[in-house]
């Protein structure tokens, strides 16, 4: 029996967590039990997955959305959490793995504190590492806590790794679908909406993350990941555009052999794989047939079109609250595109803008870190009402 | 310190063999010893290459050949096997891993003479395993002796296996170049001759394997090899046609992801993880640029204008001496091809035919093996002269 906790269980990877876990249950392959989940404001489907998985611990981000958990749950009578504190609170349970499901900033605390209490990471949590990895990984390491990949990117790279020796890696290779607006001109791109973004070509997945797509800002986030979950420098991360998204990401060895993980398009794979590591179990994911997709393609990554990429190498390599204050400004600036006050092409703009005038700070603090996401995304959002 | 033998060092294998041993003794990140080398008439080569290499004990098909290496390497005087016998005589002088790069049957008996002194085989001779793998597979795991893959395909496969557990793997996905006639309708492929079919687009091969691989019955002796270095039931491999020849083969899990080796057509990879598994060292490979390459493509192979691929599926899934009767008549078919006695799609008809009348002897002896394959090859010979 694995005990589990989901923060952020209401929102796409979290709901497919808990599929996930119904299907293992139900297969017999393995046995968990969720002991703990929180959500932002869904308190309704909070409610019915606490009821379906018999969870005792829950948390919500207001008052108001606790009031509600109480009385739709009184008879099973669960210890109810509010907010930052009560995250952090519900991350230090006892539990054997902690899913970090929660989009932004706020993954950062539960994550250390779930990383104290000595309990396994799986994680989808993109800011962590991005913003954090510095101090995450040093924390990992001291607890020897071991961090799984909950996305596919690196879930395939850390399946291409298996079985292989560190010092024989020469490159890591991500995959990026390329996003809907991979073959739009450049001046095309300063008009198109929130909407046209929402279309991605072959994930169906949240809003931030789908624009991140889009603006390629996703991978650079993911280079930093890579970087601080495989111990890799900048210079050995590449990255490569693959619109149908089967070739998950690879791994170049030395000998010039790469190894490459495959499948067809879903987060339940590498779900599974973070629960089940290192063990493989049968899924309901739907078997690869290449004959039938036909034909894959690659590209280079256009950076002048779509530069955030570039931009994140340069914040990675820099480093110290450089990609923390980059991640920031970028959660600001889709922030901003989402309420139509910057079109598509500014938020790259606003992402540099915001780089160029941040003062990095080196081996800074989790507090640090957090503190510099906050100034610079409110600094940015100030600046775009001006 | 490693000792190498090659049976087959002339050849296309064989030379790019002893490249690959060249430059890593050079790089200095391994250190192999050449202790015995053999060809069938190329002895002018075989002269060269035991000077290079300091080799001290040679075998050559013929005295004639014996003859011009005593003289030419009188001063070396390394010991010198005449034919069938010398050549299980090297096989059984002490080295650590023997490289059958022979082509055709000849190669089994060298084969069970090494692993009979517990010597690692580095497999480059397809016949061994579809010919007589049950015996030689018998043999090599009462003397616990390791065969390593040399062909791409199958190295592949055993990159794709490191680290995961045996019991997860669902299915075995080899990839063929599907040949020169890939897209040729049927009635083209009655005209075609041994020079046509000798211009294959990606690998550069000797001239049999090359005449194989536009039949696709290369791929059908592949499927059978598999079955016995991985132990696979045939109805877990499939193969699919990839015509880049970049994804060398992949292995699905039962959780649904696929695992694939990928890398420019070269057999020098190969040859060179044989040499070093399970480490993998620098080599002088052209790196994969996926994004040069732009698009990969597959399709399912045509059993219909192919059937050799079919036919070895039939062959091995009954097993016993069948399928070293039909990878006879498959040689002989081939030799007729070249000699111009029978038309390309003749190949497949001749060994449809050799099949229906063999009368399949279970369980047999390496001697059976031998005996039905020498009958096989010269029945197929004297009714073509009919």
């Amino acid at each position: 029996m694995r005990r589990i906790g989901i923060i952020g269980s209401t929102g796409s990877i979290g709901t497919q967590t808990l599929e996930v876990i119904k299907e293992l249950n139900s297969e017999g392959q393995f046995s968990f039990e969720v002991t703990a989940l929180s959500a932002g404001n869904n308190a309704k489907l909070l409610a019915k997955q606490a009821r379906e998985f018999g969870v005792k611990l829950l948390c919500i981000d207001t008052e108001e959305g606790a009031q509600y958990l109480r009385e739709e749950l009184k008879d099973l009578n669960p210890e109810i959490l509010v907010g930052e504190e009560g995250l952090c609170a519900l991350a230090s349970s006892p539990m054997d793995v902690l899913v970090t499901a929660i989009v932004g900033m706020r993954g950062i605390k539960p994550t250390l504190a779930a990383i104290a209490e000595g309990t396994e990471i799986a994680l989808a949590n993109k800011e962590t590492l991005v913003a954090a990895g510095e101090v995450v990984m040093a924390e990992a390491k001291r607890r020897n806590v071991r961090i799984l990949p909950v996305d596919s990117e690196h879930s395939a790279i850390l399946q291409c790794l298996q079985g292989e020796k560190r010092a024989e890696v020469d490159k890591i290779i991500l995959t990026a679908s390329g996003g809907p607006f991979r073959t739009m001109p450049a001046k095309d791109l300063e008009k198109v909406t929130a909407e046209d973004a929402l279309k991605h070509p072959t994930w169906n997945m949240g809003g931030k993350i789908t624009i991140d797509c889009a603006s390629l800002m996703n991978k650079g986030l993911e280079v930093i990941e890579a970087k601080w979950l495989y111990d890799m420098s900048y210079d050995d991360i590449d990255v490569v555009v693959h619109p149908q998204s089967i070739i998950h990401s690879m791994v170049k060895y030395r000998d010039g052999s790469v190894i490459a993980q495959l499948g067809n398009p879903t987060m339940k794979l590498p779900i599974q794989y973070a629960l089940t590591y290192p063990s493989r179990v049968v899924s309901t994911v739907k078997p690869l047939d290449l004959s039938e997709i036909g034909t894959l393609t690659f590209e280079k990554p256009d950076t002048e079109r779509f530069p955030c990429l570039k931009l994140a190498y340069e914040a990675g390599r820099i480093g110290g609250t450089l990609p923390a204050a980059m991640n920031a400004a970028n959660e600001a600036a889709v922030a901003l595109f989402f309420k139509g006050k910057i079109g598509f092409s500014e938020i790259s703009k606003t992402v540099e803008k915001a780089m160029a005038s941040h003062k990095t700070i080196y081996t800074p603090t989790a507090e640090e870190i957090l503190a510099v996401s906050n100034e610079t995304y409110e600094k940015v959002f100030k600046d775009a009402a001006v």
